[in-house]
This record gives structure tokens, sequence and C-alpha cells, in this order.
């Protein structure tokens, strides 16, 4: 798997929401495995208002008046205006309706909490569109797609809502987000204490940054979930490329590939086969992200433990290289979608071994990375920014943030997974996948996501708490 | 006074570094009193190196990569590497070695803290200019010209000394401001926490925005001064305004008062009184403000206790017009320095009723203020952004800020003058004006600022005390 590839895919990754059409690889998988009943919708109904907010286009600067519309969603069926609060989704590379169904952890406690929820549209993203169809269009107009951007915007927005309607002005909020939308929440009560009294932050990978952690641990943590859903898993993967490699040098072998894979177009040269490795790298990733104990349909309908799954296939890595890749190609076409941010501040930096992991070597290669980026969006990227604005793993003078990992979870290799204070805690889930907390509750749940959730609700009942508390001192 | 004028005096009072020419008011008004030597320099030689580090333009956006040149300044002669500390100016409006040569106390603690002393210029002043000559030409080059750049560059900054200057890395920075440069070191221990390990901010008046304090508490402060530094001081002042008024109603008394002012141009019309009246006021003004204990040359070169000078000279308010006039007339013509920044962000409302103060009954009008901003810069302001970005008066989670205010100074109207919490401290120095405890120690310092700077140094060793104790338990 190329470096660039690499960025494509795991952006692929964090933005989900976006994928218009469904990743036909995961498809493929997900029929094969006969996925096709969904048991993992809440149990409460998830309706909501749909609302809009003009907000500035650029809040750091003032030559310009532009103005856009901000989509955010509103349930407040067990809001109350006595005691109450408010449970802010700071939204997320991707539709926020889309955010809001698949976290039904907020709809399972808001009438616990009796709390409204909001969900707010990340710029650039879903409706929420800056420039409207030109948003993407280059540079210039993706100028403005930063988080602090975004989290500027959400104080905006929570400024909005306590302004108009009656009764939240003095209701604490409590921001919450999984994956990006984690380092949202987090980085949102560092920077606007003043607006949340506390975060949760789900599957946040907010240390994936500089060398705050290896940039191996990554692919380590998705070939760990493969070793241990089934016998010699990890190894027929980590030998699948090498017989991949040795079908293409000849071109019967290619023709072979391609006749396998039922390919529109045929492979023809290396870079094709590149590509081939890629999409099937990225599929393997995507399941680590996604192995939930049951039947969901978070990236794509699949089956529960999907890893556990696709091991049934893989038992075997000695049998020849073509049996090999039709056990393997159950996966394939990845659609990549793909937006400007991790060209500029969004720089994580991966890399593989092909020894603590089971795909091809690859190191990290900023330079590379960075004459990628200027080729393609004519941007260079800042690799040191996000530490500069956040604090990398200097943040103990922050408070109030619940950091939630699953270990089956790549993302938690750049996540914080050990308490940092008694006020910035870690809570780790054994058996949990990408951000699993934030799902709604399920039959199929393991113990241990069940007791991240109650810890999670204790907190921030504690933190809703003081905030009444200190009101009524003021008072 | 107008709105508009208010505004322009008040820009000018923040900006006393750039004010090229020396305001005339102030000249007259020194020569008066005979204030030609000074003693207020430092006893210590301020010895510095200067440097220069290249910044973003834009740190908040990608589709440039366009930088400019930051000008800073570094002292580090009692600085040691083996315990050491590192205290940082965050320069405001104004050329950087004018801050550096009037905040003594930086100097005079140096030695004790074993500290290196860092003096960093602000965007758009002195030698730091985005666009070189170009850079106040419109809303177009001022865009980047905001509180939120300006800390970034800070950031930077720290980051770029710790990375390069050997046995800088390991090192407490704690972040010292006064005035809007006070505002800056608070606000950026509230943003970049991970940066300093906390900030000393002198005369802030970071609540001096919305609604949070009443507009005309300023002009009480000012009048405040004058009213108990001689008998009838202030009602003289008061009076005047009516006796100009007098006189400008007839020709033979607007020839009296363009002559009595030596004016290179008469005064033909109530707008040409209208800036007379402007510029006495700004004047009583600035008086408040730098009214210390010793012949000074903060603004202007001036003699102790200049306040009470000038009302010997206003102890009899029931002359005649021209007699009153004749004693109010040593401070004239005052050099408005004026840039964009008070037109976008740092909105300020500030009134006088004529009642609680000795000035003419001015409310604050927002549309009218946002209609001067748009004629003059093509840009409207945006009165609740920076409530919304630093927080207002909800900002008891952040930590180690010590807010010092001067009883005398009128800026303390809008600074923080009690304790938060027991980190966020308020010092007040009864005999003090704008942020004479950033001065240098002084034989006529009174008692109350020698306490101040002493609390200060304490909070300060403890700070870098906890630093080291918290980097041994790390280690």
């Amino acid at each position: 798997m190329g470096r660039r590839a690499v960025l494509l895919l795991l952006l692929a990754f964090l933005t989900p929401g976006t994928a218009g059409p469904v990743p036909p690889a995961l498809k493929a998988l997900s029929n094969l495995h006969l996925s096709t009943s969904f048991t993992s919708r809440p149990a409460v109904a998830m309706k909501y208002s749909i609302h809009y907010i003009q907000q500035k286009v650029n809040h750091f600067g003032f030559n310009t008046d532009k103005t856009f519309k901000q989509r955010y969603l509103i349930a407040d069926k067990h809001w109350r205006k006595d005691g109450g609060s408010i449970l802010f989704y700071t939204g997320n590379e991707g539709d926020i309706i889309w955010f809001c169904n698949n976290t039904g952890f907020m709809w399972d406690v808001a009438e616990e909490l009796k709390a409204m929820l909001v969900f707010a549209e990340h710029r650039y993203y879903g409706e929420s569109l800056p420039f409207g169809a030109n948003s993407l269009k280059d540079s210039t107009h993706l100028n403005f797609l930063t988080s602090e951007q975004a989290l500027a915007d959400f104080a905006e927005l929570i400024k909005h809502l306590k302004r108009t309607i009656p009764g939240a002005k003095n209701q604490p909020v409590i921001a919450l987000g999984g994956s990006y939308g984690g380092m949202l929440a987090a980085w949102f009560r560092m920077k606007y204490p003043h607006m949340v009294v506390g975060a949760l932050a789900a599957s946040a990978p907010i240390w994936q940054f500089e060398d705050m952690v290896p940039c191996g641990v990554f692919m380590e943590i998705v070939t760990r979930d493969f070793r241990k859903s089934g016998p010699n898993c990890s190894e027929s993967i980590h030998r699948s490329w090498d017989a991949i490699n040795r079908l293409a040098s000849t071109g019967t072998g290619l023709h072979w590939l391609s006749e396998a894979l039922h390919l529109c177009s045929p492979l023809t040269n290396s870079q094709d086969v590149q590509h081939l490795k890629d999409w099937i790298s990225e599929t393997w990733v995507n399941l680590a992200m996604v192995d939930y104990p049951y039947e969901s349909n978070f990236l794509q309908p699949l089956p529960a433990w999907p890893i556990k799954v696709v091991c049934q296939y893989l038992e075997n890595p000695s049998v020849s290289d073509t049996q090999l890749l039709q056990n393997i190609f159950q996966a394939l076409n990845v659609y990549y979608n793909y937006s400007g941010q991790a060209c500029t501040e969004m720089v994580m930096p991966f890399c593989s071994n092909g020894i603590d992991d089971m795909f091809e070597p690859h190191s990290w290669n900023l330079q590379e990375f960075s004459d990628d980026c200027f080729k393609q969006w004519g941007v260079r990227p800042r690799p040191s920014w996000i530490t500069t604005m956040y604090g990398g793993k200097n943040i103990s003078s922050h408070t109030n943030i619940i950091f939630s990992n699953g270990d089956l979870d790549p993302w938690s290799g750049g996540g914080v997974t050990k308490d940092i204070t008694d006020t910035l805690v870690a809570i780790t889930i054994p058996e949990g996948a990408h951000h699993l907390d934030l799902r709604a509750n399920n039959a199929f749940d393991p113990t241990t996501v069940l007791l991240a959730r109650s810890l999670e609700v204790r907190y921030m009942k504690q933190w809703i708490k003081n905030f009444y508390g200190s009101l009524r001192k003021k008072h």
C-alpha cells in the first residue's frame, strides 16, 4: 500500500458518512455473509426537527460578510427546562443525519439526563456547504475547512440556542462526538470551556499526530484484531500480498486477477495492482473499525463480529496463490471519498513494516506526502500545527473530558487510553471497535461497553450537578 | 465627545507605542509643568538581541503560503539553563522596543527567576508587517489583524524558541503583558495552557465587552481620579464643556478660542468645536492612565502625579468662561493613531452621562458605531465575538492567571478585580495607574505596588516550582 494510498484510505475511513455509493468491497462481504436484517436500530424513535443557522464563512477575519447556512437537528422530547441539560453532538465529516442515526447512545440517555439533543453538522459536509456546489472546488474554496472554524461554528450555534430557546440559557451543555467528531468534542472543551461543562470524546485519536505515538501502531492493531479472530487469519492476509505480486508478474496472472474480481477494466500495469492492494488493505482496516458484536450498518450492512466471519475463509494460508486470493477477494473496489483537510492540519503519520503487522512494509515519508498534497490540492501540510494549537500530550490543565476507546479499534493507538488527571479520564472497552459506546443499546453488547456507558453517564451527571451547584451559589 | 470620537480616542489610548509624533496635548502639559528630567529609567541595563521568525500570515487557512517576519527581542543575561524560566511578553499594539523599554518589571525580576526575557512584537505593529508598507492599506490587508492570529504567532514563536535554543525545551514559560497585551497574556494562557504555565495580565480590561460592565464605568473612574486630585478639579472640567459651547456660539468666541489655542487653522463650525472637545477629553483620559507617582515618559514626558499638577490650575470653577478655558487649555491637538481592530472584534462599549462623570453625556450606540466602521474601513464589528471566543465572565475553569489593576486606571473598570478561583487571582493597587506594576522599580513607588509585584513574583515562582515538580515526576 503506497503512502499516498494510505492517506486516501484513512481519509476515506474518517469520512464514512460522505460515501455516496456504498463501498462495493464491504457490500460484497456482507452479501456473502447474508447480513440482510438490521437489528441494531435503537429502541427509541429518532424524531428530530431540522434547523439552520447563518454562520460566517470565516470566523477569524473580517474582510468578508459572507455567510452560509449550517444545518443542525434538535430532539427535545425528553428535555426539561427545570434541571435539564443539552447534549451537543460535534458533527464530523459527513451528513449530520447519518451521525444522528448512528449515535443511539445520546437517544438512550436523553430521558435520564432530561436532555435536549442537538446534532450540529460540520461545515463542508452534508447540506452545510460554505460555497454551495463550489465548496470543494479548489483550495480557495476549501480554505475555511479547518477544525478551528468548525469549533467556532459550534460556539456560535450554542450561543444562538441559548439566546433563542426559552429555558436553554441556564442549562449545562455537554459535547459528544466520535472519531474526528470526538477530537472536536475534546478540543471544544479545551478551547471553549465556557461553552460546555464537559466532553465525551469517543475513539478520538488526538495523539495520532507528529511523533506522539509510533506510526505503526494503527496497522498493528488492525493485525491484532485479525490474528485473534481466527486461526492463521492474519497470516493468510500477510501472504496474500506476495501472492498478488507473483500473479501480477505475468499476463496470464493479471488476466486471472481481473476475471476473478469481475473488474470492468482489466488490470494492465503495476499501478493498477497497487490500487488493488490498497483497496484490499482498506477493507481490512474498515473491518477492524466496525468489528461490532452484532449486525450493524455503520459503514455498511455487516454481520456480527465481521472479522470472525471473514476469517472463517482464511484458515489455511498454505494453499495455492489463486486459491488464497479467491478466499481473499470478497472485498474490493472501495470508493474513495476525500477532502482536503488531511493535506492541511490533519496530518497523521502512518506506517507498516510487515513484521509487527500483516501489511506490506511502508514507511512514513512526510516529504512525499507533502508533494502529493501539493500536486492534488495546491497546499502543503503543516504537520505540527495541531499539536501547537491543541497541546499534544501536554493537556493536563484542562478538565472534564472522557476519552473512550475500544481495544479492537485501530484508532485507539492514537487515543488517550490512560487517565491524565482526575477529570481527564480514559475508559477502555476491551471488546469495543470504533466508538461502540456511542451506538444504541443492543442485546449483544458486551458487558464492558455497558459498563463504559454507565460510567460515562455518571460523569455527565456529575458535571451537570456541579453546574447547577455553582449556578445556585451565584444567585 | 461624539461616539465616533470616543472610539478614536480610546483606540489611541490603546496604542501609545504607535504614536509617531508625540501627542501635542501632553507635550504642552508636560512642558508647562517643567517635566524635563527622566528618573524612571530602570536601574538595570536593557541589553537585548533582535531576532525575526517567519510566520504564516494566516494561521487558520491553507490556501496561501504567504509569510512575514515577526520581530522579537531576547535578553538572556540572567537566564540559567538549570532551573531557569522564560518570561514572554505578549506584545500589544506598538513597536516592541517601546514595550521592552517600558516593562522594567521583567528586567527587575529576571535574575531572581533565572529568566530569559522574550518580547514578541504584535503583527501589524513596529517592524512586524504582514504586507510591508501595504499592511494597513485596506480591509483586505488588515484581515489578519486579529487577537487569534496574534496568539497563534506567539504559540509558533515559543515552539520555535524551544526547538532552537539549547536548554529552553524543558523550561516553564510565563506570559506577561499590560493593557491589550495583558488581555493577550490572559487569553494565551486560556487558549494555549500547554504553552505557558501561567500569565500576568496587568491592567487587562477583558470584561470591557458587550454588557459585562456598565459602559459608563470608564469615564467615572477618570472623573474620580480628577475629583480626588485637587479641590473643584473635576467640577472645573465639568463646567468647561458649556463654557466652550457658549464661546463657540459667537464668531468672536470662535476667534478667541482659535487664538487661545494657537491653532494653525481657526475653528469655523460646530464639527471643529466637537473635535476640540474630543481632544480635551482624550487628554484627561490619558492623564488618568498615566497618573504615576513619579516623573515618567510612558505616553509622554510627564511630572509625578500629573493630575495633581493639572488640578492646581483648576481649583476655581466659578471664574469667567475665558478664564476657565485658559486654565483648561494646556492640553490639545492630540494625535490620533488608529488601526482597524476596534471595528472588528475589539468592540468596547463606552458612554458618559455628565452626572456620575465630568464629561458631556453620550450614550453608546452600536448601530452608529457600526456605520462609522463601515464608512471608514468597509467592515462591520462583531460585538459579541470576543465573549464567544474567550468566555466573558465565565472563565473559572482556567487556571494560573494574575489579573492586576490600579484603582486610578480607568481600564480597571473592565478588568478582573476580584479573585475568581484560587488560581485566577486579582491584585489591586490603590495608588496605581495603567499597569504601574509592570514598570521598573522606582524610589517613589507606593508601597501597594511593591506589595503587588512581590505577590506576582511569588505566584510566578510557584508556577515554576510546580512545573519542575511535575517534570521530575514524569522522568
